[in-house]
């Protein structure tokens, strides 16, 4: 940003643009529901239209700014508006913006403490505070033995937290000399796949995932865990890991996590909790039963940038032993040594996590923490969770449709009467319309709709605007379907 | 960002408060030199200068931008700064901070090409953008059967890489059923040691690593390598893979690509090239000899993040075969089906990586290339090459100091006659000094100090000075310390 005209923007474009870009934004947030929140794009047609290689010479940026509309816009499903149901939600704020804007202005790379000590204490200390709130355990604290870091998703978390449990079973010895294909993991039908991909990357083998059996309400069945453990060991195989589920993605399902602890305490197995989108919730006192039987958990994620109003990425990670953790994925060149490293005095995260490389992702989870308040999200997250009841409310009042699975916070599974091709035909249509943007699932092997709660602007307006538009369609399509199962 | 008193950031106070951080940057930029470039802090003093618990009630916006330079900016490494000289630079530019601004903006969650298909399909053509400035081969391209995608470090780019190839030569077995401590991979003493721990994780065992002797550039020695593999083979073991070095960590050496290239193609394996820091050189046409012979390669990565003004994290990675990397790393849950991902139209790039999740990176890179053009990265880079033989000049110049290594690009490795500890107190005392920050390494067993020059505003004055301060400071320890070696 100097002032010689030497390709760099100046200072004063920054400022001017930079402005721009913000006013942009919050223009973008006062029309988004007059875009479809489904893009309408068919598959190339944004690469098409696109310069076909990159410019020999640079651009005006306010040209840039303004063709975005043309360009990008016609691309975007809408993950911001009110009506996106779909999924997860990946909820936004302004305080959570500018964090990541301040993230990017700074600069910096936190890969080690000494490279920038804000950059890892911040993310320690907000760590450390949403411990209280959330009602996790002290053992996660890092002035106990554990620890609280940010991952990019629950994804890398879940990695990361199988490859401790991966050393900490062999000693080290996996790190050294590879896999032995006979270290075995357990989660349940319902898990998230990520946890299957992380068996693959890890070279445990997905098929030494044991997917155990759910009950009605989709949740993990204990009992079964408890045989399938007893098996795997009478065949000689090494139970390592198991993985509960606080909010399954299919159906929001809460795994019994104190029962499952239990038995992970006697069997010595490394026991995650993933409670990433539903986690969220235990910000309420009323919500705070979610973490019972945290306390015996080895690990732990949850991801603010689900539904507490903190943009993508930004996934919450702690162990209970930190050097369990850092054992596993510790490596210490020349090029990195330096004395506060050498000194033990701080945490390197970079040891935490599969990258090197890490932005300043803690600025923008303080921003939120700070600007709402534990109280500020504390409303948000009940007024979601009253608006899905305003939904279920209305669907169990609906002779056509059935909700099909426990609905215990901001996700509703439900079914209209009828075969699996109405309800698909049902959901495709809604998402033509542009009106609104729901997901599906199988549960039973039935084709089932989601509906999430928990963008940050979504009002009651919005749910009862839903509903009028599920019912319409749907009393247009029984027009043209066969009802018969 | 509604208007309501609902705890959210109005629109009006977010266009405020946004440019209100604008200026914030804008003037970081303007203040940057004043700041130490090095933290001064102590470990745990940040962290004791926040709050103890996170706020219950919401704080206002103006008074938390107030508090940054207090709280956050006395433990900030100052990456951004033009004296900061340290391991490799994190560049960033005002169109890479709009971009990332925007990206946080829009909100949205590439996973799928379905989730908004202009993340995906931006990526893809930026990516083919870059091919022929840097003179990448074609079957990198996404209209041939490559294609590229963007990591968030080249960390995560090896690590895809070395699964590609684990699952290439098992048959997608180990996947299945895990790794069994066979399959080896090569590379050289000086690579990066993000391998070594991609090594650990895949479950294929950091002592499978072979680190190939290098020459007396730093380079990988060939014959040592066809050595290597002819001794592993006989032993009944699987090579499946090896990396080369554009431009390593400590020394900036470049590996005989073309040569390994002939050997991977001989004996079938994958061959991964890592081009972090010095890829973007070969964005001048003088340059484009970095890349012969990486028609040779399944894999490719340099970071933009580093050298080519885009903020961390950005980092390039294309394949010659994509469907290879897919296989890999790709599992389909019933809740993220769609029909553009079941038609085989499009790319889903949470296939082409270790999370599930990914945000808008590519708005950033787009940014980059059409404010610069390529003209003006191609200027940037021609002028930190020139700064950094301004320097080379003067070292050669000055009976008390040797270069170490050859300095093909931007990175000095240097000595002043004497021992390790006088070097080492040269460079401790530099960095204390708050004016420069420089980082060592060790080569031929000798403490060895890095000078890179890659920062977006570094310019001749801060080299000429940084000289200064090197040779007062390195002629005042000269009384203090034996040269005895």
């Amino acid at each position: 940003m100097s002032e010689l005209k030497n390709y760099h923007m100046s200072a004063e474009d920054f400022r001017r643009y930079g402005k721009e870009m913000i006013d942009w934004i919050a223009d973008y947030y006062e029309r988004i529901e007059q875009y479809p929140v489904l893009s309408r794009v068919k598959p190339g047609e944004i690469k098409a239209a696109l310069a076909a290689a990159a410019p020999v010479a640079g651009e005006d940026f306010g040209e840039i700014i303004k063709g975005l509309e043309d360009t990008i816009m016609p691309g975007v499903t809408h993950w911001q508006s009110p009506r996106f149901h779909a999924y997860f939600p990946a909820n936004a704020s302004g305080p959570a913006i500018l964090g990541d804007l301040l993230s990017a202005g700074l600069g910096i790379q936190g890969m080690l403490w000494s490279t920038s000590p804000a950059c890892t204490e911040l993310e320690t200390q907000v760590l450390d505070w949403l411990i209280d709130p959330l009602g996790l355990p002290e053992k996660f604290r890092s002035t106990n033995r554990g620890g609280g870091v940010l991952q990019d998703s629950a994804s890398s978390a879940v990695l990361c937290a199988l490859l401790a449990a991966r050393e900490r079973d062999s000693g080290l010895q996996t790190n050294k000399t590879g896999g032995n294909g006979r270290q075995v993991a357990y989660c349940s039908t319902q898990t998230h796949s990520s946890l299957e991909k992380a068996m693959g990357i890890a070279g445990l083998g997905r098929d030494n995932l044991r997917q155990i059996e759910v009950d009605e309400n989709f949740a993990l069945d204990v009992g079964k865990l408890r045989e399938r453990i007893d098996l795997d060991k009478a065949a000689g195989l090494r139970p390592v890991f198991v993985c509960a589920t606080l909010g399954t993605t299919s159906s929001n399902a809460m795994d019994p996590v104190a029962a499952i602890g239990k038995i992970c305490a006697e069997e010595n197995l490394w026991f995650h909790i993933d409670g990433a989108m539903s986690g969220t919730a235990a910000i309420c006192p009323e919500y705070h039963y979610l973490h019972d039987g945290v306390e015996y958990a080895d690990s732990y994620c949850f991801n603010p940038h689900k539904w507490m109003f903190t943009n993508f990425d930004c996934s919450c990670f702690w162990v209970a032993d930190r050097s369990a953790l850092i054992n596993a994925l510790s490596i210490l060149p020349e090029y990195l040594l330096n004395e506060a490293t050498e000194s033990g005095a701080v945490f390197d995260y970079r040891d935490w996590q599969v990258p090197l490389g890490r932005r300043f992702r803690a600025l923008k989870l303080w921003f939120v923490l700070r600007y709402y308040g534990v109280e500020g999200l504390q409303y948000h997250i009940r007024r979601h969770i009253e608006l899905t009841k305003l939904l279920i409310d209305r669907i169990e009042a609906d002779e056509n449709f059935d909700l099909v699975a426990p609905a215990p916070l901001n996700l509703i599974c439900f079914r209209h009467r009828g075969n699996d091709d109405l309800n698909k035909k049902i959901m495709d249509e809604l998402n033509e319309s542009g009106e609104i943007f729901l997901t599906h699932t199988k549960l039973n092997d039935r084709f089932v709709i989601r509906f999430c709660v928990g963008q940050s602007r979504t009002e009651e307006e919005h749910i009862k605007q839903a509903w009028r538009l599920i019912t319409a369609t749907a009393a247009r399509l029984r027009g043209e379907v066969t009802l018969d199962e």
